[in-house]
């Protein structure tokens, strides 16, 4: 049993909690987190211990009923490995503790690829972070990009890529108080999903621009692929119903759009209506000369939580393989290739 | 055990079938729908026995994967109670069937009060729907306002009560065909909410207006009443905190809006993240002379969930108490008084 | 000639130079604010002198190709007027520098009520103002909470008023920055707008509560009234038929919502398709017993505009008579009882 | 003078109007429509003739209080062209009519190519309409898409680009009653634009991608072009530069998407707060390798309205040169190449 904690109960964080308590081959030690209103509360309703990330607040958190077990420092030296869901930036700042306490520890996306050194996504390159100290999950735009259009690279090889993202703006939680209204904000110049891409699959000739939308949840992706070998519309649609934590959906079927999306996931009486997998629409892949057209959903709250699992068993070597714990994560946490 | 089906697998018809599977005092024999897209192919996934609501669907039905049991007929055969989730004014047409074939039913607040001649908020009138062959669960924000505004009359009666609604513009899965951008829309003249309110509580003086919001979850109700006695900030408080199905929040505790209600809900980790409570604003209560002040969200999809139940015990006379019968939906679906 | 500057080149001082300009008993010196920026950009481009208002951004203004005419204390040495629209807060600090200049000054909503010590409705209480050395032109819902129920206050009495408030949640220039989405966020308690109106009807029991929307333009009100004599729907649609600044718009005609103003104001064909006056819904007005229901929307980017026009010559003794007043700003801006 | 009329008194057929009024070489003679609300009575306020489209809704113009002149037919007998505003698929069915009474006539990009023969953009093929009976008008985002594509091909010929287009969802005066919320709709497969692109620049290799947006105003439009020749960064700005109805804008000044876009129209004082130009992102200009990406906003309510103007032109021969028509267009209407 790997011993784990999660250290930052949000978006991200709550929901690594509830993936790792479905594991048998890990234990959830605690969370630690500042928070001091509904959301820890709703932690500790469901028996979580809870541990004070930084000393200044525990006097607050008692304050709102919060049982305070303990310093993260404490929490720390009880575990294996620490998945760090921390806010961007803050997450680097943590590296030391963890050095100094000899823990392993797994980074988010809104960190740096040189914090850790290694990113990963599990059907990509686990392998990378095999016995490692420590080990990034790409963003959950990154983890996208990686498992679609690597399910063509590792088969066909891609000459090159070139992908538009609409994301969502903000967090459901936060858009009382942060978002967009009724525009389109365009990142000027390169986004920065095609570098981050190369973190994870070194090879690939890809280039991305991005722009927010007016919603906050999910983001959808076009991307146009240049394979090394021509490939027919069957070739393409088979490789991506091969690949692991890829699911097909159709415009056919009524799937329109993003709201259709967040619809099936709360049909499936997942916890929080969660999807992990990736929904390409099967009807808009598209094969015109040498070009491959895809567009497929991201789920941006959710999609690399099975990653941290599995970093889980890679830093820690419980799993060598990365197939063993994919399938692993995903009949733990009900991830199927047919969402409907 | 009674036996139940459910007419119509759309936002309610889906919530009620998931509910009745967790009462161990009634059977789902199966559901009725015309669909054949991937909303009633995840029940298809859940092994729910369907049945065609309209002949001529069937063909189409099959075409698309899906395993047709029967007909409505053939299922209505089978039970004691239909709860009828068809679209505002087809439940009317259906009833003439029922009637026929001698099976109780459940109308929605799509449906006019005289198609049942009874409506019904559990925890209000349950008696009045004993051993009918029809009553109607009112609308959700009939149900909300029933509930709330009935706390406080049935324990001190209110003289007057005047109620501005702001809704949610169209459900979740219709939005990317269907709502409202970036404007507010108001119903010109006195909003049906109120004569609606009648219905269940007979004698109570209310005007409501109401206007559609540009969002697509949840309704925000801003009341304002006259109790028959001065009431204190406590007292008003301390009646929402005895009445089943009210949930006290705080904006202290960072409820901010609806999107919290909504993050709540998910986290809550129930199927769907439905919430079937009322969440008031407890530090939203304010006292102002003689008038009492309230303001609460009320959770379209889900809060009427537990009506449904409660009014099949109530036709079926499985049970005769409202308490008792609130009291068992309430445990089998996990209603709580606190969210968090 | 009165000589007016606006301090601030924002949302409400853009379209305040613009109206400015407009009168033929006033003169524009010019313009302070601190951006560099399409925003003012676009001052120069309409050959407006430009003044810094802080030292520190000369050099950037200048860098972005803006000529800069001076500082703010070089504008104020030229004129009789200041209308201050700088953000909230900044107005009570830039008080100070105006008495040291012995200049008159305009506040705006942000600012309270105690830094001009008088506030200002044109209709309601021009002559407050007159020969003031300040004053404040209160928000844009507090200015149409006191046209419109001024309109039956002044003509019948208003024994009390309760208003709910459905608020766009931020300007449209920032919405790409700043915003709310797909929620309503409550003020929790009485929200400042019903002691605001007291500011300037000062004999009016109100309360008002409030929520964001989940949109950037206009704000819509809902108001009932207890007059102190029972009127006819015909009595109160002639009281706000007669009052100026109040345009009468009817559901029956197609003006459905809040984007129906917004278009209407467009096809006005003004600067900025600005409304100025305050569209009531004529088939929106209820008598139900004794009460009065209303129901509005609130041009908030403009609606303040005439008002800080009026504003100069109540403080200049320009004209002694607001009707005359109003007369001239409505005649120069096309203000009209009928918007189409 | 060309004596013209307007069918269909919409979004784009009543700033076809404005548009007309404001040409020295042209008359209006009036409108036609079918509505009786707000906005034909718009119409009446500026005193323009109005005749009925369909016999069968003079009674309830008239009703309505507008001024009928006449049938459509009385109207067409009167003009030498007609400006086809109609909904999608009307103006095919009104050809017909066109064609018995010898009148020139303008369809709109609603209409298939087909129905015209010609499609139309004027700075890209002005030409191929020269004395034809008929032409058509491309839509928004085609237009968009010839003039910047265009502006490349025209210079250095474009081998092949690849578009992905961000729609908004619904036109603003539509968006109290149809909308998309919180979501992002994609088409499904290759969208029109492309083939459409091709009936004006016959010969470009296009492929295109489009979703809706939860936004009712502008479209966001992304291009990656490979050139005939390596381009530089400048040689695409200046190409752009020189290019007319293009206007470049930076996100550096504050432009951050299409909000801002909005509020520059509304601060150029033009009818309605109308862009015709195509605001392109100059920092948004990127060369990598030997492709040019490109971003900009499409201005959907007014982008083609001046391209109605130099239609006229076109089909009458009133000017031969495209130059010399884009030329006084753009005077009368003000259009410019900086926006700010």
């Amino acid at each position: 049993m790997v011993k784990v904690c999660v250290n930052g109960y949000g978006v991200i964080g709550k929901r690594c909690v509830s993936a790792i308590l479905k594991q048998n081959d890990m234990k959830l030690v605690g969370i630690s987190d500042v928070s001091a209103d509904w959301r820890i509360k709703m932690a500790v309703r469901k028996g979580i211990p809870i541990y004070a990330a930084i000393p200044e607040r525990v006097e607050e958190m008692k304050k709102a009923g919060v049982e305070v077990a303990g310093s993260l420092e404490d929490l720390l030296k009880q575990v294996d490995v620490v998945i760090d869901c921390t806010p961007a930036k803050v997450g680097a700042r943590n590296k030391e503790l963890y050095v100094k306490l000899g823990v392993k520890g797994i980074f988010q996306g809104g960190e740096k690829h040189e914090v850790a050194g290694t990113s990963f996504v599990a059907q990509c390159n686990y392998e990378e972070s095999l016995g490692k100290a420590f080990t990034r999950v790409v963003s959950c735009n990154t983890t996208a990009l990686c498992r679609v259009l690597g399910a063509i690279h590792k088969r066909y090889g891609v000459r090159k890529v070139r992908v538009v993202i609409v994301r969502r703006a903000v967090d459901v939680w936060e858009s009382g108080r942060t978002g967009i209204m009724n525009t389109v904000v365009p990142e000027i110049g390169v986004s920065h999903h095609a570098p981050d891409v190369k973190t994870v699959i070194h090879d690939l000739d890809i280039v991305s621009m991005a722009a927010k939308g007016a919603h906050n949840l999910f983001h959808l992706h076009f991307a146009i692929l240049e394979p090394k070998v021509k490939l027919s519309k069957d070739e393409v649609i088979t490789a991506l119903r091969e690949e692991p934590r890829i699911a097909l959906v159709r415009g056919a079927d009524g799937v329109d759009g993003l709201h259709s999306i967040f619809e099936i996931g709360r049909d499936t009486e997942r916890p929080r209506g969660d999807i992990y997998e990736i929904p390409v629409w099967e009807d808009g892949v598209m094969v015109i000369g040498e070009e491959v057209y895809l567009m497929w959903a991201t789920p941006n709250e959710s999609n690399v939580v099975p990653e941290n699992v599995d970093a889980v068993r890679a830093l820690t070597e419980t799993t060598l393989d990365w197939r063993e714990s994919v399938a692993q994560t995903d009949e733990a946490l009900g991830i199927t290739k047919n969402l409907y």
